[in-house]
């Protein structure tokens, strides 16, 4: 295939289009027919955990799905609701309205249109590095005690008790009172659900291949059967008629497709925005993380490449489409990407059929989910989310680095405590300092000459020669202004403590950049300095930046001079 | 003088006054006549500016003298109420009580214990490399801007009007409807300040000198200008009784010494803490950014060195002090700590020697200035601040790095149409993010050999050979959250560029740091390229990373081999 023109990096599906040949439809059919039948009792689960009606999730299934096949630049990306952006999505209209009120959909709405626009907003202007905010540490902390949250927050469906609450915290706190109350008959469709789910995904392979069906055909039942378990359970739920005895099921599902809807430009609308515009913020970025992840994973799988800033806004439009038809925020699912990749997906068209195939199954299927048990679909999310939760990290990062690992425990625990967003922010806002403050202690060392040869090397690890007036610094980081006061207090430290110094050489070798507040700095170093009758040089300063600091104040007010190799800085200072 | 013991070092006085001898007696003596003579004047007009009462001007310069001289380790250093951090009091406790009001000069004192306590805090854990965040862009766009609002607030004083606003746009907003209503007497005085502040600071020193004079007289008697300004001042309101004709002046200063206040366990109290708790976090970060900048650029004249936890911990038992003798927060000044090294300060001991001169002054001086034109006061605050208007700082930023303009114009702007508060935080704001920005994509060379060598260059600037089935590429930055997905970004894209190639050499001579994040990036690099039918290997690994790799899970999965030097890499592989 040729490379893309500008316009079809714009809208991939000009690109993939023309090439799109017999063998890749049957191909997408295949794929799309696959995630179709796993999307289903999906949608419903997570339009469950965002506390919205069951048809909200099939809504954000639909234009999603066809908005990323135009604009996505993945072939294999499955967009749509998932686990931790709806739980996100929950926190967050939760504050806003009650579950299940016209409220909690319309800030939904909101929310996704709000996420939507960002994401286009920052693609449009390549603001993607933005998600480098959210370091591995944090993402991991994150999703992991989402993972736990999500699994708590469905606790009120598989014992059928009303149990309210955003952090682990306030679930806890409503336990013991409901308790008594469990519905029994709910705990007991739940439990049998979990324990089929549970066994179906890690006995079923083995059982099938052990009675001689190929690997295949095992995977692909294995990938089938919560939709069974589903079907068995609603059949089950119909014919003791259990929602008679107080079992809490889907009920009706208004039949037929997403009509497109704006929210109302009105006062509470506006006020619906300014709430909701930091968990946008959150949404998009955790969203963005999630998707770019899965998208380059499963595209260096195949030697293909994604375009981060063309994803963001493919997963924009997604959003938009989500919002202008009822549903709520998506992004690109890992599993259902996967399924869609493992079941043969060429090119974003099997988006499209998957589209369709959802759009059947909301125009023709939904009396069918009638009686289909909330137990049963809050036991899909339960063993779907303990998937995120990664109790190795912990060690992990606590034997890789300690800063590292104190991000991610900050955000396990805020988050699980004080809910999604404080968890979030607080990891970001944690890595950040984390990293001003490991860069504003670079190291220096002063090097002396190794004996007999042109080597300058730390006199702390080295056995070398130094010269009592004259004092060589090597910094091993680039200058700027989170190291930039750092320098001036060590040279300061190092002058004081060398009252027979004439002569100061900084090698910077190591210095990638010098920013505006260092090179200040250098200018105060060098009065400085100068006041305490020493002069300052620079050696072995790279191209790049000799070119910048040529135009800075600092170069011609230097005491001392610029030299190309430390070695000759001090030949030419040992003369004095 | 021997190192000072750890006791000392917490507590220098017990450091310094084992040495005290007669002469240094005599200089901090001169010095600290000379420092009163200016701080009298100055510490009113601080007090005007930040809306409270004359004598807190008086106070806050007493308690906090006395307590830096204990704890401080900078030997001229002058503690006091400054320009910006009375700016920055006068807008944060006008956003919570009138100008002027009991409940004012309440929030004064908790704005200033906060910030000692916020100080002794940071002091005491070492938390002193916060203040990096503050670059020096941020710091020279929000004091020019500062500079200007003050100017701006002092409209009022000098025009005799009621002009209220805390930005520049609403004080522009008022002044068409004041114009009109300009005080003359009021305006006459006020330009009259002006006008012979700026010539003594101008022309007297020149003109004294042709009349004969020493350098150093005419040094000295440019420094007391002000002082004899202001005595003209308050002779010609008394002598013509314009107070009478509605001049407003200083009025009843009460006669004595502060007394010892705590503001009352309330509810009122709490609240205070609540609202100004935010704006103490910046007032301290400012007032230590500005006193070490001061201390640093002092000390180093006399090839000493102060500790910046040392000065944290004393400028917040300073603000405690403050806070506690009714006055506000204070911080090192630029303006009286160079007039204190200037006149021979020798030890903190001449803070001392200041502080009883201006108990004196608060004891025996207070009638003679109920007089004092509160236009000749503003006056002598603008002619202040106008120093602190720095130009020329945004034609040398803009020509030294755009990135840093931005922040400081940014800044800037911000400070002067929305208020100092945000403008500071959305220029740290901006500061982190451009860093991140600038890191997140770090520079990576493809690399070949030279002929004939074993040296390995960027294939862009130098005449290379390669080989096609062969990658190498150099990054020339430590790996970390920022641009550990630039480096998947960028590793899949040249993969997918060159489907020839079976092996890929990172060569890591310039990563002084690998985080968890980007060793995270590393194996989905690793376990990507495997995908795609690629080695990964790893050449010329530091010691310190290597040690940190080996404690990952990255080094037993790498497909391929680390090795010592990059040649060593291009041989072994060519053999392939």
């Amino acid at each position: 295939m040729p490379p893309p023109t500008p316009w079809q990096r714009w809208l991939p599906i000009l690109h993939w289009s023309r090439q799109y040949r017999l063998d890749h439809f049957a191909a997408d059919g295949v794929a799309a027919a696959v995630v179709t039948l796993m999307l289903i009792p999906q949608s419903l689960a997570y339009a469950l955990l965002a506390g919205l009606p069951p048809e909200a999730g099939l809504y954000a299934s639909m234009a999603p799905l066809v908005l990323y096949a135009v604009f996505g630049s993945s072939s294999t990306l499955a967009v749509g609701p998932a686990a931790v952006t709806s739980l996100m999505t929950a926190a967050s209209v939760g504050a806003v309205a009650t579950a299940g009120s016209a409220g909690h959909a319309e800030a939904a709405v909101v929310l996704a249109l709000l996420s939507g626009a960002l994401m286009v907003l920052m693609g449009v202007v390549k603001l993607g590095f933005v998600a480098n905010f959210l370091s591995h540490p944090v993402v991991s902390g994150f999703v992991s005690a989402s993972g736990l949250l999500i699994a708590a927050s469905q606790l009120k469906h598989l014992l059928g008790v009303p149990l309210q609450g955003d952090t682990l915290w306030q679930l806890a706190q409503g336990l013991p009172v409901q308790l008594p109350r469990v519905h029994l008959a709910t705990l007991a469709m739940g439990a049998g659900g979990l324990l089929a789910l549970l066994w179906a995904r890690r006995r079923l392979k083995p059982r099938l291949m052990a009675w001689g069906v190929t690997a295949h055909t095992a995977d692909l039942a294995t990938k089938a059967a919560p939709v069974a378990v589903l079907a068995a359970s609603t059949a089950l739920a119909w014919a003791l008629d259990l929602a008679g005895g107080g079992l809490k099921v889907v009920g009706h599902v208004p039949q037929g497709l997403p009509t497109l809807t704006l929210p109302s430009a009105s006062a509470s609308t506006w006020a619906l925005v300014q709430a909701l515009w930091v968990p946008a913020v959150l949404i998009s970025l955790v969203g963005f993380v999630e998707s770019v992840s899965v998208g380059q994973s499963l595209a260096a799988k195949r030697r293909e490449r994604i375009d981060p800033d063309a994803e963001l806004r493919a997963l924009g439009m997604s959003n938009l489409g989500a919002g202008l038809t009822g549903g709520f925020p998506v992004t690109g699912g890992f599993s259902r990407s996967v399924v869609n990749f493992d079941a043969g997906a060429r090119t974003p068209a099997a988006g499209l059929y998957t589209a369709v195939g959802l759009a059947l199954a909301a125009l023709f299927l939904t009396p069918w989910l009638h009686h289909l048990p909330q137990a049963t679909l809050a036991a899909t999310i339960v063993v779907a989310v303990l998937t995120l939760v990664d109790p190795g990290a912990f060690g992990r990062t606590w034997r890789y680095a300690k800063a590292d690992f104190t991000a991610l425990l900050l955000t396990f625990a805020l988050t699980l405590v004080a809910g999604v967003e404080t968890g979030l922010v607080a990891g970001v806002g944690a890595s950040v300092l984390l990293l001003l403050y490991r860069s504003s202690r670079p190291h220096i060392a002063t090097v002396g000459q190794v004996p007999g040869t042109e080597h300058y090397r730390n006199v702390l690890r080295h056995r070398v020669v130094t010269q009592p007036h004259l004092l060589g610094l090597r910094v091993d980081e680039s200058l700027y202004f989170a190291n930039a006061r750092h320098l001036e207090d060590h040279i300061a430290a190092e002058v004081a403590r060398h009252p027979e110094v004439r002569h100061l050489v900084l090698q910077c070798s190591a210095v990638n950049d010098i920013d505006a507040s260092a090179v200040e700095s250098l200018e105060a170093i060098n009065e400085r300095l100068r006041d305490s009758g020493v002069t300052l040089h620079l050696s072995e300063v790279k191209g790049p930046v000799m070119d910048r600091l040529q135009r800075s104040e600092f170069l011609p007010r230097l005491s001392g001079q610029v030299f190309l190799t430390h070695h000759q800085a001090v030949q030419a200072l040992s003369r004095h």
